[in-house]
């Protein structure tokens, strides 16, 4: 009688932890992390960092996801130059107007187009879209990741490509497209909304109402 | 007595559906929806399409994820024309060489740059990127809705560009990027495995190993 009553007691006592923890998972993905869409739509410019330092595998899974773009004829046209030396990132800020950012940073990931895999001719020029898909990707990824990042501009300003180029000892086939900033967001972004249905025509082009 | 028995299986039996629960959903976050990180990694270019109708609220959740991407200055200076005319649909397709799927396609989303909103001088050409980039959005927003869309390039090449500049009526401000025919797949994709740690450098430019 006595053992059934403790047997009870115990059993009774696993339910309920159990139950508890049923009900903490049931609720953990939807605060945990976003679904792609919310991702994509709530992702938005972070120009301010704390300390925390970046662990190397967050680092890696940007690069994965800025790889995983598309590129015209799989060519692939990129190379990423990862900076977290601190004089580096120093020298990006103090060089670049609107990359002043990079001096409390984490690190920089600078996304650069190579010029020795991109098709001929006209066609040569598909780099630049190609690479702004990989580093759309690396945005999403961070954000995905509790990361906040900046994608600052570099190309096709050659003032500021050069100095990039000076700064990280780049050869003259690899042009900087951008730089971009990235660590532990230091408060909350809200994301701008740029839904705009004006932008939408069906069909072929209807003048705007304007 | 006999009732602390049926107690004890009762209870017992509760303790093993609840962790049959607990550890079931432990395991269905992996397979329900893919997250973030892996709809970047798992996209793939789509070619090929069923009959299913693309549902009008699919097709704006693509327009919104374009619209969220981020852009040079906030000039946002993008338009989207959604082609579901099945006779416009086959022009494009017979006039551009790179987009014959777009005839099986149930729709397509061509991309353009908008001349009246981008920044002046050199950094006009900053639309490339911001679209680019709202394109990149939009792909990653349909692999996570289950539909196929691939990017086939329109503008730097000024043939392709006129021709849809024809078939859609588009203003002489209007450049189209890019036309993303979109339907449900007709088949498994399977991801390119593009990941190469030889694209990543780390505080500056190390000669390659070739």
């Amino acid at each position: 009688m006595k053992t059934s009553k403790i047997t009870i007691l115990i059993l009774a006592a696993a339910v309920i932890v159990l139950a508890v923890a049923l009900i903490l998972q049931r609720r953990t993905p939807a605060i945990q992390t976003g679904s792609p869409i919310e991702v994509i739509m709530t992702r938005s410019s972070v120009r301010s960092y704390t300390d925390k330092p970046v662990a190397k595998e967050s680092v890696e899974t940007l690069l994965r996801a800025a790889m995983a773009a598309p590129s015209a004829v799989n060519k692939q046209p990129w190379a990423f130059v990862v900076v977290d030396d601190r004089a580096l990132l120093s020298s990006l800020a103090e060089a670049l107007p609107n990359t002043k950012m990079a001096a409390e940073a984490q690190l920089a990931i600078v996304v650069c187009g190579d010029m020795r895999k991109t098709l001929e001719g006209e066609a040569a020029l598909f780099w630049v879209q190609d690479c702004s898909a990989a580093t759309e990707n690396l945005l999403l990824a961070a954000h995905a990741q509790g990361l906040g990042a900046v994608w600052t501009g570099i190309y096709p300003n050659a003032a500021r490509a050069d100095a990039v180029r000076s700064i990280l000892g780049l050869p003259s086939y690899i042009v900087p497209l951008n730089v971009i900033p990235v660590g532990y967001p230091a408060s909350e972004n809200t994301p701008k909304d740029k839904w705009k249905p004006e932008n939408i025509h069906t069909n072929g082009w209807q003048a705007e109402a304007e």
